[in-house]
This record gives structure tokens, C-alpha cells and sequence, in this order.
């Protein structure tokens, strides 16, 4: 039986409305499931040291220039593609723990990375895909309040996947805790489609808008990472502008046998 | 069977990011269920000459000038309350044929008849809500082309409501048409809550945002008539920044007998 206990859960399908002073000191999610969650999740669990994500390419200049070049990556992509004078793109498969073992990486995509800066004076903000779905539902449920999870989207615009791994989020967290999800419109709307277009996340993202286009532009590959339910128990954290793994999450090729 | 030939059928959950130029030259139909859509819909089958959708007080002040007193009246909200000077607000119980028969309305809401604006340099604009879903869809099948469903949402948020019409629209009219219908991920959401959670329309909008400030301000009765699937069968259409009826509409308190 639930208590009578309230957690209030809002949605936003786009952070493109958002600004900065609405999410100061919430806890936020930020869902950017192709590709930019993924890709995080996957550099920091093959030992980055951390991901400073940009919004402007101007900004990847000027935060570069201030770091020491052999420890320092340049990534992202506009519109899919990599960005000329960059080290890497965004498909989580580039970020091998070779490649990114130790270093700072500067992160800039269309959609994500705009989410996360804007997150920046958040109480809390985690990063969230499928493939770090029950870290980030560990966290809400040992946070216990209120949250906000923002999708990226597509270009200001609603997208698919990243709905339905909130309407995911939401669900699980309501299985391991207490208390009363008070959802929003928009909260109501992701249960809803993971209750029904979430059972087969692949085929569903194979579906979408957004992956269309990268199985066009060669990325299928990508695809397979990005809906691989709990393939990384790791959970990047923002602090101080600057992503990091929360203490409580594991590298795999660190802590586990080969 | 379906046939080969396609129709691209967008939806977009808010007009925020919208400008007029993306909507220019398009098939466009506005849902704005609580409640601007309802409230149109039944002025114009009680015999209002027209309604004119502006999106500021400025323009109505300037509008309401240029027109003859007796013959115009002011019309609207903001957050849900009538504004101080206007002769009616947004609730279509006040839009009697008593009232409005013969009259320009100049009409401001806080999120359709914004909506409606961005939408004046469309090919075709219709106004949509549950109230005349039939007449909506009968006309799309007639356009017999691509056309994008701009709901009016909540303050540059998503809202149930809206999005569950345009489902129930898309998923009507595919019944109808023997085209392909391709759905952007907006979209292919709208008529996957609709499957769902739009069976019982009048519960859905209790449960909704809007539903419940709407019931805590009083208008609970104005649920129940916007919920009333195809309640009026008339489809108001602009021409030169005007809503007028359609030819094909009918009034029913013209054309029924008494």
C-alpha cells in the first residue's frame, strides 16, 4: 500500500522553453537517450575523468584552450555529424577506454549538452539513458524529493525515446518507493508510452525521428548501445559545471574481474 | 487495403518555437480543447459573423477601435480570467446565441488564439476540439494532403488534452483515407494516448492540468461541453486573419427544426 507521502514529478518534453533560473536548485534529470546520455555514461564508466559539456562551439575554444591539450578531448557533433578540428563524435562506440581513459572531454551536441548547461545551477543533476536506467532510479529513490526530468528532445521538439526512458524512470521509481507520484501533463504522457511502445525499446527507437536519421547516416550501431537496458551501472553527476561519476557507481574495467 | 501514396501528418505540442514562416503556406489545424477551440466552435454555431484571434490586449484595444461598438465584442482570458474591460471570457457556456448572434469577436486566450496567429499566413487553418472532431476530419479528408496539428498546450508546456484530439483526429481520419498516413514522433505519441487514455475524454480532462485549475476555479461545467465529441458540427476556418464558418457547417439553430 503507498503512503501518503507526495513526490512531485515533472516532465518537460524540450529544454528549449526552459530557462536556467527554473531549474536552479532542482533536482533534474536530463534524458538524451541518442546519443549524448549514452555516450556520457559510456566515457565515464571506461575511465574519463570527466565531461565538461558546452553549448557553443565557442565555448569548446575558449575551455580548451585553458587545459592541457594531451589530456584534453574535443567532442560532439552538430546535427549527427562531428565538428571539424574536434577528437570525437558522439557515438559511444568512439569512446573506447583507450581513447578516453583520464581525460577531461569537452562535450558539445545539438541537443543534450544544451540541456545539461542550462542545468547548471541545479540542486542535483544526473544524466539518464537506458543504459543507466536502475543508477539513476537507485538515486531518486535514496534523494526522495521532487524532481524535474528534462528531455533534450530534437531541435526543440518532442522526440520519442527520450520520452519513453522518462515514462521508464517514472515507473520504476514507483515500484521501489512509497510514496505518491504527483505527475505532470506531460509525466502522465511518458507512463503512458512506455506502457506501450517502451516493451520493445530497440524496434522503438529503430522507429523514431532520430533514429532514422542515424541508421541513414550509418550509425544502426549506435542504436544497439543506446537501448541496452542497465548495460552501465554508472551515473554521471554534475558538479560545478563539470560531470563526474557519482561515488556509488562502478567501472567495470576497474572493479571487475578480467 | 492501404495504397502506396503517403500523407505526412506533424504534430507539434505547443506553438512556442514556432514562427509564422514554418506555418506559412500550410495545412494547419489548431487544437486548443479547454478551452478556445470549444468556446470558437460554439460561438460560430451560435451565430457569431466572425472571431478575429489576436495575441496581445494591445491588438484588441487597436482592433476593437476600428469596428462598430455595438456589433464587436471583446473576448478572452488570461490564466483563466476574464480581463478587465472585456464583455465575455473563455467559457463557452456564455457564448449564447442571445449573446453573440451577428457579432465580431475579438478574441485573445492565453495559448490558442496565439496559436491562431502564428498560423495567419497558412494555406488552410481549421479549429479543432472533440466538440467537432468529425467535421475536422472530413475536411482533412478532402484536403486530401500533408497538414501539421499545432496544439495550443499549456503555456509553452504540453498538455493531455490537446494531444489526445489530435490523436483522436489522426486515428479518424485513418479510417477514412486510404493514404499512408507518416506521423512524426509527436504524432505517432498523440494516437498512441489516445488509444489509451482517450477512450473516456471527460475523465482525461478532470485528470489534466488544465482540467483540474479549470474544476478549482468553477468552470467544472465547461468540462463537460468540451468533452462532448462532435457536440456541433461546424468547422471554423480563417480566411484573411478571420474565423468564419466553413461553407459546408452546419447551424443548428439556423438550419434544425425548433
Amino acid at each position: 500500500m503507498k503512503s501518503t507521502r507526495q513526490l512531485k514529478v515533472d516532465v518537460y518534453f524540450t529544454p528549449a522553453h526552459l530557462d536556467e533560473m527554473q531549474l536552479k536548485d532542482k533536482n533534474i534529470v536530463v534524458v538524451d537517450v541518442l546519443r549524448a546520455s549514452t555516450t556520457i555514461a559510456t566515457a565515464l564508466c571506461n575511465g574519463a575523468k570527466e565531461i565538461i559539456p558546452v553549448s557553443t562551439v565557442e565555448s569548446v575554444v575558449k575551455i580548451s584552450g585553458s587545459l592541457f591539450g594531451d589530456v584534453t578531448l574535443r567532442a560532439g557533433e552538430r546535427n549527427a555529424k562531428m565538428i571539424e578540428g574536434f577528437n570525437l563524435g558522439n557515438s559511444p562506440l568512439e569512446y573506447t577506454e583507450e581513447v578516453v581513459r583520464g581525460k577531461s572531454i569537452i562535450f558539445m551536441t545539438t541537443n543534450g549538452s544544451a540541456a545539461m548547461v542550462k542545468g547548471r545551477h541545479a540542486k542535483n543533476l544526473v544524466v539518464a539513458g537506458f543504459v543507466n536506467l536502475s543508477a539513476v532510479v537507485e538515486f531518486l529513490a535514496e534523494l526522495h524529493n521532487d524532481f524535474i526530468i528534462v528531455c533534450a528532445g530534437k531541435e526543440s521538439n518532442f522526440c520519442l525515446e527520450d520520452s519513453v526512458c522518462a515514462g521508464k524512470i517514472i515507473s520504476k521509481l514507483d515500484t521501489v518507493i512509497d510514496d505518491n507520484l504527483i505527475l505532470n501533463d506531460a509525466a502522465v504522457a511518458t507512463v503512458t508510452l512506455e506502457k506501450t511502445i517502451g516493451k520493445g525499446v530497440l524496434k522503438m527507437l529503430r522507429n523514431s525521428e532520430h533514429g532514422k536519421l542515424l541508421s541513414e547516416m550509418g550509425f544502426e550501431g549506435d542504436l544497439k548501445v543506446c537501448a541496452e537496458i542497465d548495460s552501465l551501472s554508472v551515473l554521471p553527476v554534475m558538479t560545478g559545471n563539470v560531470l563526474r561519476l557519482h561515488k556509488g557507481s562502478k567501472q567495470p574495467s576497474q572493479t571487475d574481474a578480467k
